[in-house]
């Protein structure tokens, strides 16, 4: 028998890049339906499939986590990450559903330039928690977490501009409301990727 | 003089027992003053009562985690229960606020169906924090913390509902600027008892 | 060579000291700003510096945090600490991009009155920071814990009033949605000087 000091710490990795993979799949089936401009009851089941797969990693992440002694990086970055990857996923998915209650049928322009905003942020992040694993990679991290501070920002900027627009020129206020969280919710997932952004960086600053 | 290696460690499965009736004391209430309809000066100042008397707990919990060394249970899930238990009972005593900032002087069948499933989830975390005292009660615990997660994904329905139904009956955009406000209050006290569900839950696998 | 047990621990003080003086400078800009009633480019770029050196002064607290191993007070206080300071100016900062994106021109008095409250709070936090340095100084850091938890309760009595206030005087559905979410927003910053309040509190506590 073979007393495994570091007993299986190698799934974390596994586990974060599956858990990420499922934030990339509900990022690019986002921008596809926003892109087609009608929420169907089947493009809500898939994004509630992909959403509850990415939950079932997560919790694999936590029950890991709760068992294993020796962790590769601190135990609170471990949560934080598991918790905010999650985040990614449920926030995109609520749009979809924020989408469908507000009976929102169109294609609009500022939520199509958000949604690929939204996924070229989470391919960052996908690229950030891919290069964890190994050291030599850390330039590769560094860039993506750049990346992704740099595309919350231009979400910043976006948000700013679409709600300017809309209180100065939409009269219906009731359409108002809907845009206002509809944005506000677009631009949230992106500060969700900033967070997980800062904790990768946090993980790398004290591995250095 | 006797030593004593765990100071009254018992304190906080007491001291949890006592916030988790005031948040269900607060729910009960808060179904009773919905199902009246209109929130009177006196149902204010007895729900700001609860409130308050839920904060001291949450500040002994605080305070006794701070001056003792061996706890029961991780510090950090001792904080987070103190916390969320509290959220719990604020946000109960923020919609009554709300109703009446808001000049809501009807009874609302939608509000007082979320008071119901309100009052039946803060129930059951009552039960899983009192089975967290003894091991032998892990499958009521573990019952309680299901029964929780279930009446989440009951109330985000039902907020998907009946958000769907003012968006699409209501012409008048201050009421739907109120209702909007309050449903969406009302699905945050399910979310914040899963929360606690969870660091149960974490508490037990630890434990296991 | 002298081996240096406390590498610089002293600096936690200083840099502290260095960021809530940002988030001063920022509330105490912000009600000059609101004392003049329109939002101009020049305003919002002097509130967006204050809120980069801020910023600057987090990142340097977290860096440091991550390469010492011996800290003055608990690692996840320091790192609160960082992150709510943080919290305070961006929170003030986004105020002004909210007016200014609402295309608010006029002086609003209860607006003035929350800028008032915001900076009597954020001095009271600064006293607090101020004080933690020196145990002697804990008459003084508790003062001005009570004092901020004092102001968040006048906050939440305000704005439950001009909210009242609002809703029923406003016919302007569009208005409502504005300056909801404004005062709403003038209230959270006191919250945030509140939780800063209960980590310094927590602080004392623990080395009492």
């Amino acid at each position: 028998m073979v007393f495994r000091f570091f007993p299986k710490t190698h799934n974390f990795f596994d586990l974060f890049e599956k858990q990420v993979s499922h934030a990339v799949e509900a990022a690019c089936f986002f921008k596809e339906v926003v892109s087609r401009g009608c929420v169907t009851e089947d493009a809500l089941s898939k994004m509630a499939a992909i959403e509850h797969q990415g939950d079932d990693v997560a919790h694999a992440i936590i029950d890991q986590l709760n068992k294993t002694f020796i962790t590769p990086f601190d135990r609170e970055d471990i949560y934080a990450l598991a918790k905010e990857l999650d985040d990614i996923t449920d926030m995109v998915n609520n749009i979809l559903t924020r989408l469908r209650v507000y009976d929102i049928r169109t294609v609009d322009k500022n939520l199509v330039e958000f949604s690929v905003v939204i996924e070229q942020s989470v391919r960052a992040v996908s690229r950030a928690i891919g290069g964890l694993r190994n050291h030599k990679n850390s330039q590769v991290v560094c860039d993506a977490c750049i990346e992704v501070n740099r595309l919350e920002n231009v979400g910043d900027a976006m948000r700013d501009r679409v709600l300017s627009e809309l209180f100065a020129n939409s009269k219906d206020p009731i359409a108002v409301i809907k845009w206002k969280d509809i944005y506000q919710d677009a631009e949230t997932v992106l500060d969700v990727c900033e967070d997980v952004a800062h904790v990768v960086d946090s993980i790398m600053v004290k591995q250095a």
